[in-house]
């Protein structure tokens, strides 16, 4: 099993190489002041990203209704929440996949993390939370790539480091509860080599130095392990979805979510470097109350009377956001958007129940992750065969 | 068994990770007219190559007589003619390796090559007969690495091809006469992985884009192969030697060649466009005889009286050029060059006797590589452990 199947012929998986992942597009500071690529994520002037903006730059398909109605009706159940509220916003050829899957023929899930992080925090589980989602819906068989050359070249780490790091980081990817019959975990550090290595060389091969420094903003100054990274990893998807087709590939289809939002305020990603800027896997309840509390950027007024007055901005809302990643009930959801924005709740409300919602999901990932030892993560990470995997 | 080892501690050969291999030297288009680099050797104005230049320029030290002395010493048997004759011709450090041995302690010897031609020549052998000379008298461990992935990338051979040749050319080496109990033999499609990619991990975090374009003459519009390749590979000995001590290495020491001349004249290395320019291990002793009186070009006079008086030039002597390299008794090459030097041996007999000469060494190397099969290659190229690689 390789980043790319390198034969069309034997595995099940070969027949049709179409691929789903998730991830963010590319783009490059310029002629606008939002910046979003693989690296870093800016809003124009500490304002919102501009998700159409984002669609129209790199040529996406917006992920509508029509789309989330047909998913739907082919896997028999109801569509994740990210879907359904659009978290997951655009796509590349996501529906010719659906047009394979309802032709009853196959395809794959990849998706990947560089691992630059002791603990995730709950932006880092959305994609995966999505992912086992789609690998339950349509029954197939998943990819996880763990890019620890990646950081260890970006993030200076060093070997050992990012080694150790993938291992951790995939405790709590298992932990999602990726089924073991259909999943396959591997870092590069770990499977670069073989069918692998070769299709990194066919990719090079395909891609000038003048073409990564205009989809990555590579200067000349950047060593050249950055410079020749892009072949190792998939979620460069654009520069993939150019290259899969001249070395006798199909290009992956792509399926996008929205950044998640830092607790200050929807200008960006949440940083690493301010760990007040986000909820992670390992915060307490006591620290996730605090957090909340204190720092999730409020769309409620400045005092009671203007609040009942005027009612809650919604669109800046953290809380009332996070509730829509995470609070199910589509029913709460509405009536609490509905009374918060009237002014009849208030943000003390709104928190405390977002307290409670993100204090279960935390205590269920603790449980599960602690479940998750180390035979666990070399099962999933085995180079082995994986008979039942679309059944 | 990496090309660096991946620590210092457990293996013989991990304890002094000395290498000694066998490469030009790297130069760049520029100020002089004499090319040398990698890829490309042109002398100015089709004149010789100026190996004085060549030291000065990349800072090597000559390989002198007290150094010729000091091998046969310590290895109690004669310099190999290559040696004694001043075919390698500089050295990087050589000497500390030699003190290494004097020691009792431990070094290893690596050497390359990138399969990108079917059938090799003479001036292919030139490096692996005298690595199989220092083998035999030092009694070490070998590593040959074969790039393949190197000759898919420059001649844009397909990956199969690239693999088909490197077997191909491992018989032709195996014929050489390596010992199998000292002798590792990889392809990089076939290798690289774990504590190898590890390395190129390492390696490549401490070159810049600007640093390669500097050694290498890359420009913008190479593909990201070419540009993140160094790493892959030892023979890039300029850049390794900087790149080792950084990240807790002994440099390689280097020995180095001078270039076998094309059968034309000495103006540069043999073309494989050009099948006339060169002895092939597959001619036969018919093509030999053609190719050497039809192509070899001629230090003689053009008439028999004036070659009677004035004698053959050998400094352009192509036939004496060649018995330099092949001929091993040292008395009746000094005879040739005696006698031809002072016109009393006509081209024809040079010529003659060197017809025989290699037609002898080729016959040799034919007969050799009939014995090497499939298996043998296997053999020579499993990753396996060679307790007796230092006894």
């Amino acid at each position: 099993m390789s980043r790319f199947p390198s034969s069309q012929s034997t595995s099940a998986m070969a027949e049709e190489p179409t691929k789903v992942g998730s991830a963010g597009g590319g783009d490059r500071e310029g002629e606008d002041e939002q910046v979003v690529n693989p690296w870093e994520v800016t809003a124009k002037d500490g304002g919102k990203i501009d998700y159409d903006k984002l669609i129209e730059k790199f040529g996406c398909q917006r992920l509508d209704e029509s789309f989330v109605r047909r998913v739907e009706r082919l896997t028999g159940r109801p569509a994740h929440v990210f879907l359904r509220r659009g978290v997951f916003f655009a796509h590349r050829d996501f529906n010719e996949i659906l047009d394979v899957y309802e032709r009853g023929e196959k395809f794959f899930l990849y998706t990947g993390r560089g691992p630059s992080s002791e603990a995730l925090h709950l932006g880092h589980l959305v994609p995966f939370m999505f992912t086992k989602y789609l690998q339950d819906a349509f029954k197939v068989p998943l990819v996880i790539q763990l890019t620890d050359d990646e950081k260890c070249m970006w993030k200076n780490l060093t070997v050992e480091e990012s080694k150790r790091l993938a291992r951790e980081n995939a405790k709590d990817i298992i932990a999602c509860g990726f089924d073991i019959t259909r999943t396959f975990i591997f870092s590069d550090f770990s499977y670069v080599g073989g069918a692998f290595y070769e299709n990194m060389v066919k990719v090079a091969k395909c891609v000038t130095f003048n073409k990564v420094v205009g989809i990555f903003g590579f200067t000349n100054e950047d060593h050249i392990g950055k410079i020749s990274f892009p072949p190792v990893q998939d979620p460069y998807f654009r520069m993939t979805r150019d290259v899969a087709p001249r070395i006798g590939y199909q290009k992956p289809a792509l399926i996008e979510s929205s950044f998640f939002p830092a607790l200050q305020g929807e200008t960006g990603k949440m940083s690493a470097s301010d760990p007040n800027s986000a909820i992670y896997v390992t915060d307490s309840s006591k620290d996730i109350k605090n957090k909340v509390n204190r720092y999730a950027f409020s769309g409620g007024q400045d005092s009671i009377e203007n609040h009942r007055k005027y009612g809650a901005n919604l669109e800046v809302d953290i809380p009332v956001k996070y509730l829509g990643f995470f609070l199910e009930d589509d029913a709460e959801l509405d009536h609490i958007k509905k009374e918060y924005g009237a002014g009849r709740m208030l943000t003390g409300e709104i928190k405390k129940r977002l307290v409670e919602v993100l204090s279960e999901l935390v205590e269920r990932h603790r449980k599960a992750r602690a479940l998750v030892t180390d035979e666990v993560v070399d099962a999933f990470m085995a180079v082995r065969p994986l008979p039942l995997m679309f059944s």
